[in-house]
């Protein structure tokens, strides 16, 4: 069985590992405070040209979210995000369990535009009875999306502006944001997203780390007292090293872009094999998860051979699946399912 | 500078390092249904005895205690707890903010007793208006407590019936639990604690893991959707496994007890030159964190050398200080203390 | 200014500001004990021929929402509704201040379906990774609903009888309950409504009370300790009788079921004004609020002498608008309208 | 029996009712934006001399404490507040409930002092480890206290200096304020209130409402949303007319302080009465709560002919009780109890 179902099937790119055993007798402060964070902070600071931004470690994605989220929404606030967006569908209420509403709205192709946005803060605060209403709060976008969809630079800017006017803080979720930073045809930079977002956060674990995303605070205001939120929401480890060590190693010598290129690479190899033969996709991704379109009979064929996720069910005969790359996948397996997938009977 | 001023200064214990190293490339289901968290479930089923329990892996102390209650309580229910209970004190409000009231008791050397735990229950159900008064619904303690002392067999057991007799679920914080199943005196069993315990944990952070703790839950009511509750709180990890391989690499061997009896031994004979020299202790701790009173002098003499936590202020003159020792301690750095603690001026 | 912009305009039924000068200094226990209250529980038992429920008296129609639903779930639940549900809309997130997601489903005509409720249970329960995902714990309704619509007797047992299956409790919201029970074609009773759901509420404020709303439980489990949570939520009034009291006047001599036949009466006579002349509504209402779409001319026009509220803009030339009749509501008053009515331009 | 228990036993004073039926018919805004309301809240701010005061009105002291805490704090922050305090012990956890700890402190004789909330900042800013600890973030005081105590104008004014010098804003709750200002020896006023406070409430069901409180507002930061949440807590009336028009009958021609100065003279006799004979009192109330240590002997005596609460178990032989007076307490009733307290045994 040759695997492609997620980013995350392996344990850690061997450097982290080795980075571990190395250090493992070198004694540190706890919580966070230790020299290891510390380097990683620096290193995230560099990258983002933003010298000022504070930089935090937690384990993984939901409580990244959730602990971003509850820290700067008031009660009657609410985060306005895609119905897509991993926070309202995917996190078991997690938001919601932190007191606050998702605000959804339908997207295409997964992406939020900056219209949208301006459109819920008009009808918000032109509704004479607002006060029965949840307020705006801020605003939550992923990049690359759950449907591996990347922003624009434009795309971004606009999104930002209107957030500045409404006194939106604008949350870029980057759990995969490698992917989305070496995807083609990007234009987005970590200095461009500092700038126009308020706080985003650079994932570690499905980018090669067994766990730890970093989460960047440009936004003077939001910085405050944020170390009582990370506690309070159960994610300052005693051992905090073990999340600053592994964003060290990954930003070492761009250790990070490098296991993001070869994943997106992969992955367009897959998308292009699949493009090739007629298939349509459920996302125009340009990064390392690819959605096609498959008939039930290519999927039983396919899953013989290979692990690969059954995303999203289109009509009684074709689903779209997720065949997804990462720093482990193989040159040599993606050959070989390029040439399974060539011999696929087209697509009517 | 020696240090002893926590259990988590270090890494992991080398074979936990080893562990991830020889399996880094295995590829594995993730959120925590891989085969070693599978293989660590069993082996902690089987020295509890108890091959019905549930056994979940969390990332560490906070996160569990607020995933674990917030699970069991109803909104109009409250958890006791001794007054210097971790939940209490350490741990930001997170039991607050999921939405209950901490119902603390003033402990002496940091125990609950059953007798504490009827008279809560007697006088809110005896109060003709106990509706406007929060309900008692379930018991927190730790073993070893947060001043390092162990509850014996008796009191767990009379503990333990006063709760099934007011249907209060107890939940037993073993965060450091190794340190207590190694303690001086101990009567207390992994098998003992599953009898008497609705769900508890075994700590690994701070018995020789770079982080996770497994949770036991024995009460069949409280099995029910409890993975929901992790990744509602944050707690699922995309690579499980690293708390898995962990806990399976901890109880391979013994390894996880061994660790433990080592810091005790090292720890009682620190212990056991302060007595020597006539010093008070806070608690009276059979564990690996102890407490002497020292006066100003001594503990400005002390620090030149040593890192220890300055723990409580007792009078102007004297704080109570904690020494702790781990897996990591070296013996003849404790030789090297009790040398310099036996040429103290004996206190007054 | 003739005024049909909603049923809260006047204080209450002249019975029940007789009744309460009558009975001012009659001294009574507090908080919902009061021998009035009592009597008005069994008034409600007796017809809903239900004497085993509990009957709460709560002060108004979101507080009464966010303690019932928040009494029922558990934290990682939500309550399907539908989009345009009173909770998901117009309770500035209440509910999910409480920790809970709302579903939210799209209606026709604002009513939901069993099959709608089935098939959100099929899709979370066959989702594989369904503990990633808020479970459906409960479904609320509103009958009428916020359009006016009514359930029939069919529609009503269908969506229980799925309720049933999927063992989630159904709770009716039943604000405008009277207007409901005394619109054209209904065949839903009392009784049927105290066996198809587990809980709902017989709305005071908008029938004819300053205040109040019955919240009845039929539910077994979904009676243990209501009051508690009612005191947690801010709901118990030290002087309860003040709810009791108006419950008990609304139910003598039928005085709530006349009420609202004389306003649904109304309504229906300005319903077949705005037909005849071929106007379309915005939903199909047979209840106390009658929602016509006109153009913003007509808008205009009718707005020089009526109040009436603006509900939904449907395009830029016209918008759908609310009248609404009550207890207070004059025949003379609804005549004039129609007269108007019947010489407004016809919509094309 | 002549009932002394509570100041809630009767419904409202007849001026209430008397304005509530003469207002009955006349057509109104709902959600407190009627005109009584509207001249309500320019008493409220003339009486406080503080024409920039936000006020509105909510139903009961539980929900006015709860939806002002939770609109104050931000999630990691307590309320600091007396052991005695009712958002302690009275509530049903609802402020935990909204997420919040409350940091109560042990007082003597019910109050709080300006040195105790100093104290607390200071262990809270000095410990290395603040994170790990609720952030005091406001503090709550209720006047009279829940022992019928009143604080001075150098209490109050020590206290609000401590609280800006840590920006805790501090939050007066006075359900029964009107008692507070007719207390003897009582040296504060409405404008030295809200002058000293952020915000404060003036208490109306136990002061000669049927229901109802004013809350106001004097912060201008506080200021901002809060008809939000007040929505969101369930305390928006549709009718909240009730609520203005009674605050408006209660503050026209000195009404409300007229019934406070009746119901302490009433209190203070029966107070007097009893220290005559030598008993001791629980707290040293001036107010219209008084309670007198009586023996099981005396109770039982007593409870043959007056209604009076059992508030405090003293030993096995003797209880603290409360006599309660308010508006309706006839005289005639305060000299039978005084004539028969003349004639108990005194106490040793």
């Amino acid at each position: 069985m040759i695997r492609f179902e997620c980013d995350y099937a392996e344990g850690a790119h061997p450097k982290i590992i080795e980075r571990l055993a190395q250090t493992n007798f070198v004694q540190t402060k706890g919580y966070g405070e230790d020299e290891f964070s510390e380097n990683a902070r620096r290193m995230i600071r560099r990258l983002c040209l933003c010298e000022s931004a504070d930089v935090h470690f937690l384990m993984g994605g939901t409580q990244t979210n959730l602990t971003v989220i509850a820290s700067i929404l008031r009660p009657h606030q609410g985060v306005i995000t895609a119905t897509s967006g991993h926070i309202n569908v995917h996190e078991t209420g997690a938001i919601e369990a932190t007191g606050h509403k998702v605000l959804a709205l339908l997207t295409h192709n997964s992406k939020l535009t900056a219209s949208q946005v301006e459109q819920v803060c008009l009808e918000h605060w032109n509704d004479v009875n607002h006060e029965h209403i949840v307020q705006p709060g801020m605003v939550y976008i992923s990049n690359p999306t759950e449907g591996g969809v990347i922003y624009t630079k434009n795309e971004l800017q606009s999104i930002s502006d209107v957030c500045r006017e409404y006194h939106l803080p604008l949350f870029l979720d980057g759990a995969r944001l490698g992917y989305g930073l070496a995807a083609e045809n990007n234009d987005l930079t970590l200095p461009d997203i500092a700038k126009m977002c308020d706080v985003f956060c650079i994932g570690g674990t499905k980018v090669g780390a067994l766990c730890g995303e970093a989460l960047v605070i440009t936004n003077e205001t939001l910085k405050t007292d944020f170390r009582y939120f990370i506690k309070q929401r159960g994610g300052m480890l005693a051992k905090g090293r073990l999340l600053g060590l592994q964003i060290e190693a990954l930003f070492t010598n761009g250790l990070y872009f490098e296991i993001a290129q070869h994943a997106v690479r992969m992955a367009l190899q897959i998308r292009n094999a699949f493009r090739l033969k007629g298939f349509r996709f459920l996302y125009e991704s340009p990064t390392n998860q690819q959605f096609p379109i498959l008939t039930n009979e290519h999927i039983n064929m396919l899953s013989q051979k290979y692990a690969f996720e059954l995303w999203a069910k289109i009509d009684d005969n074709r689903s779209a699946v997720r065949f997804c790359t990462s720093w482990a996948t193989r040159e040599e397996d993606v050959q070989i399912l390029i040439k399974d997938v060539i011999q696929l009977f087209p697509p009517c």
